[in-house]
């Protein structure tokens, strides 16, 4: 049990029992208001500020400033505009009829009246573009989703899929709602197997046309967004079948490819004859969408309808394309939509901080219980309150960097093109959508219990955000698949690596260091519990890069094994598990990575240090959340583990100091908190009248 | 490595391995039809049934009648009741001024025309009692609130709290709806300090009333169920205050009380003078459920509206009480609503076998992907959706026997009555309200994500159910808060051992086996990797209740120390994570003993076989689930941590074999599924059918 730092630890744990003491004896009146001061009531960390340096204090404008992105002003614009029009604000209950038609009227107000143009960045400043989500988003969850729909998905498959006839005809159209429309991939029996979707479009060359059919009740598009009501096309993902061209004569599939059909007539809005439109009808969340079912019965539709970028048939029934097999077409297909992924991460995000911010605000404010014969203490001096927000208001911090950085990626790949590139930004736009999505999904729930009885009141927005965001960990990929193509890209590059190949940059940390992850760990090192070290990002990284390679190392072990058994399908269900641990361990190592790189370029010494603190109780409290796996195969000696664990509480405690800046570093505007519970000012106040008194 | 086993266990690998590959490769069409027979596929485990048996085979019917609840009779009744009035279904979306119209009706109906009268088994036969509460909560969970608004809480503080004349005046009203009325406790800035609230009693000797106040904004009663449009009575707890009674002629507070209080007028149902009544609005969830915010100005109540069992005033406004402290009182009329807890607890299970129900089900018909040129297989066959469900289904078994037992536990008790059964009931009630609730609120997101996007369609349930029992959390005592309760508990039974008092029957185990846990763990058997020893239940018991009182002693330990220089409110705080741990492992142990009571109590054979395999499951999950703990004290050592995640991912795999039988003898019927992904026969075409096709 000897450490380095031993004699200094028990100075500093003495002194920090006195200084909870101290805090918990403090009358809470003071708490909210004096956020920034308190935190001099707590002596300096072991980690951020080093021993002897002067307490923590929080520039809130700097930290601010650091973290604002690019592109507020846009921003801004959308939340004035929205705020200047009460009209267009969704009110906490609403039919999902209601609902639908108010989340339309806010599309078009936003596009026509505040003249905001999604579309005009998609391609060109796509940061921009994500920006613009998730202000929206911050407004109505839906309004984010039904733009997506406009702009992403059903825009994004004219200008990815399409060639310069599409954009000539449908840019304008789409871009100032004359033309919604809905993107048709799903259907009833298949959503993340894309490849086995059934709906047909069968060329005529008699006609020129190509007929779409619904083969089944199976092959009936489901859930598309746009569809009950508003839409006008879909782009229809079908089988490209030429009759006549496969062997013996018969009919050739050419696999799935994108097709524009009209579904409603553009002055009557009447559904079009052979298309059958139904009302998937009132969903958990995300009600201001209008999702439908369709079903073709011998659609037809002009040879131009077809989506032609990687694949076209000519006048004459010739099947042409610039890529060899149906496999490499779909995944050209499939990739130009890896925006949808980019999009919904960095979303989340934005959806966790509101969550956090009203938890962590009301937390504050309420007092409940406390020593006898004194004030009520507020609920976040408790230990167990701390547990429940402080690593998630850190995971918020870490997320935010790791999704600025994909957004940079993901602009850069649109420019270059380059293969590197855009391997890195599938994999982490998966890996990243699949880990932020299933972290905010649960934050939100535990946001709610810590804020009891107030937190259920649908006013206080628990209720919709968690209803709304749901779904984020299902559609454009199931987060469980995602997840698996994340871990199939790091078998392939731990196989490149062994055959001498190129490793994109994200993973780069595989070929540096995997020998020295393959041997023991050190059974010195692995004793240390100094917070010097704990606190080192070079142990942090070098613990999360480990358990990534022993992961990466083992499952390709137990791969080889079991594949001679089960062949490859078998072998990759039987460690399906293993493989989903190792994807989540990459993903929280490129985390780690990015939040550490931005601590680093911090430019304002304290601010870096409140930052370095908070990076602190992220990888601490990762690393806690896998203990086991590190005791099993001794990375962490016993001494260790108790260590980090202690230094998680510690750090929660440090960082609830600091907890109003931090959130109110996000610098989220009333109307996107709106939670009376969550206000800066009187939040009591604002619910008592909210409520009529 | 070695291990008494290890032979048999290489030998049971390749045969698992063989088994996984031919099961991989069955059609899976088959599984929904047959899976009784596809356990036979499967080789016995080296479990249940031991080596060189017969297969597993499921007897529905033995398993069935084994989990029947012994008061299915009425629950059937109220299900025929209701099947038999589809204008008195809940639909899927409804407003909130509906909803709470509609679940009036539904209870008046309940009562008056199906003839069930629950406040007639509140004292009588309380299991009936929470029996109906289960069965109608099936109905709309709503429904099942606002019944136990009506009968448990205002009915049971007029039964429980108030004296023979209070009975004879109101509980035919009570019985049959003709007094709807509300509990009172809750105010906006009080919920778990229920000491702390600050509405007033205050005696006039004068006119012989008492005269109930909210001296402030935060004193305003808040989320009180029936009071913004139905009640017409409400209990109030408020603190009682006998002028000129305390030192030096000052008032006495006398502590907290409930008086009824009218609220509205019998005739006109105006709200009465003096009370003020808000509406506080729309709600995540139970919105068929009216909470209101009352404020009371002056209102004046005869003296004979005082709840006066454990505390009297005279006509001379003299105090009398049988207990002698405000905090024996205090104590006394908290502990008669008890039953609260028991009722969602046992509520909870029922609503996660809904859950698991549904999400089984779907994902035995759910079919994605597959191997190269064969047929998609069900979802269910994929490990990461065994790992997500089977332990889950594990725990629902396990939660089942558990809440029986505490159900009958409450029913003793409110014969008998003895000291040793009531301190029991409390801590148990406390402890599994707040643990299965937490574990069913996780669940039902899980069970969302794992339907992926047919599981965010309102009408296949999951939103319903988890918004309407996510407060299950927090009312009738905030979890985070009970646990403490149970530690508090546990604390105090820990300290009766060493000073020779008596130990409540469920805490026995502490006495039995202290010593033995204190010491350090045997080397030897920590290394024991076969499956014979690890579903031995005498390890897995040992193995819980080790952890128990490991986490017991340590707390013990550090309270001692913290509260030299932090008092026991800053010790008890500095130590908070760890008691909340120590208590939720101490309900796992009292979980997993009722199972393995239950298991060996079976008298049919092969059903006992069955319930022994989800038993090791459950115990298992869980003992994985902590594994860090464990590995740091060595009560597990490496090749055996490794042993017990493989044994978590086969006996996932075995019960997968048996699902769909295990969700069957749940017994539920249509009306409390109703998700179309959860109907027995054809889920798709009455999932087509509701959207329009």
């Amino acid at each position: 049990m000897t450490s380095p730092t031993a004699g200094g630890d028990v100075r500093r744990t003495l002194r920090r029992i006195q200084t909870l003491n101290l805090h918990l004896l403090q009358p809470p009146a003071s708490v909210v208001s004096e956020s920034s001061d308190e935190d001099s009531r707590i002596l300096p960390s072991p980690c951020a500020g080093g021993r002897g340096r002067p307490p923590l204090s929080v520039s809130r404008t700097e930290l601010a400033a650091y973290m604002k992105g690019r592109h507020r002003e846009i921003q801004e614009r959308i939340f004035n505009f929205f705020a200047s029009r009460p009209e267009l604000q969704t009110p906490v209950e609403i039919s999902t009829a209601e609902h639908r038609e108010l989340c339309m009227r806010q599309l078009v107000a936003l596009v026509r009246e505040a003249e905001i143009r999604p579309f005009r960045y998609v391609l060109q400043d796509p940061s921009v573009y994500f920006a613009i989500i998730e202000a929206v988003g911050g407004i109505d969850i839906s309004l984010g989703i039904k733009l997506g729909v406009q702009y992403s998905l059903w825009g994004g498959s004219v200008l990815n899929l399409g060639t310069k006839k599409h954009k000539e005809k449908y840019f304008d159209g789409i871009d100032n709602l004359d033309y919604p429309g809905c993107f048709a991939m799903t259907e009833l029996h298949h959503g993340s197997n894309v490849q086995g979707l059934q709906t047909t479009a069968t060329f005529d060359p008699l006609t020129d046309e190509f007929v779409i059919d619904t083969p089944n009740d199976g092959a009936i598009k489901w859930w598309i967004g746009n569809a009950a009501v508003h839409g006008k096309f879909a782009a229809v993902f079908a089988r490209l079948i030429l009759p006549h061209q496969g062997e013996g004569g018969r009919s050739a599939d050419m696999g799935v490819h994108a097709f524009i059909v009209p579904i409603r007539d553009m002055e009557t809005h009447d559904t079009l004859p052979m298309v059958e439109i139904h009302d998937c009808g009132h969903k958990v969340g995300l009600n201001g969408v209008d999702n439908g079912a369709l079903r073709f019965r011998s659609v037809r539709i002009p040879r131009d309808n077809l989506l032609n970028r990687f694949g076209d048939v000519s006048r004459d029934g010739k099947y042409t394309s610039s890529l060899p097999t149906i496999n490499k077409r779909f995944a050209a297909t499939l990739g130009e939509l890896v925006g949808g992924r980019v999009g919904l991460a960095y979303s989340s995000v934005g959806v966790l901080k509101v969550a956090v911010t009203i938890a962590v605000r009301y937390s504050l404010l309420r007092q409940q219980f406390g020593p006898p014969k004194q004030p009520e203490v507020s609920i976040l001096d408790y230990q167990s309150q701390q547990h429940k927000l402080m690593p998630m208001l850190a995971s918020a911090y870490a997320f935010h960097f790791a999704t600025q950085y994909l957004i940079d990626k993901y602009s850069e790949m649109k420019k270059s093109l380059e293969d590197e590139v855009v391997g890195d930004v599938h994999a982490l736009s998966a890996g990243l959508k699949a880990y932020v999505t299933s972290y905010t999904a649960k934050s939100i729930s535990v946001c709610r219990e810590s804020c009891g009885g107030h937190g259920y009141a649908a006013v206080n927005r628990f209720g919709i955000l968690r209803n709304d965001h749901d779904i984020f960990q299902t559609f454009e990929g199931d987060n469980t698949v995602l997840l698996q193509q994340v871990a199939g890209d790091l078998l392939k590059q731990y196989k490149s690596k062994f055959q001498g190949g190129t490793l994109t940059v994200t993973w780069n940390y595989l070929r540096e260091s995997m020998n020295s992850y393959l041997s023991q760990p050190n059974p010195v090192t692995a004793r240390w519990e100094g917070s010097d070290h704990l606190c080192d990002p070079n142990f942090q990284l070098d613990a999360f890069r480990y358990r990534t390679s022993r992961l990466l190392q083992s499952a390709v072990l137990r791969l080889r094994k079991h594949t001679k058994t089960l062949g490859s399908f078998g072998a990759w269900n039987r460690c399906l598990n293993h493989l989903l641990t190792l994807a989540e361990s990459h993903i929280e190592s490129v985390v780690l990575a990015k939040f550490i790189d931005a601590v680093q370029k911090c430019p304002d010494k304290s601010t870096r240090d409140i930052l370095k603190l908070v990076c602190d109780l992220y990888a601490m409290d990762r690393i806690w959340n896998d203990i086991g796996t590190y005791r099993n195969v001794d990375y962490v000696a016993p001494n260790k583990a108790k260590a980090i664990h202690k230094l998680v509480e510690y750090l929660s405690f440090r960082v609830r100091g600091l907890a109003r800046d931090l959130v109110d570093a996000f610098d989220l505007p009333e109307i996107v908190i709106r939670a009376p519970i969550g206000m800066t000012s009187q939040p009591y106040s604002q619910y008592t009248e909210y409520v009529g008194f």
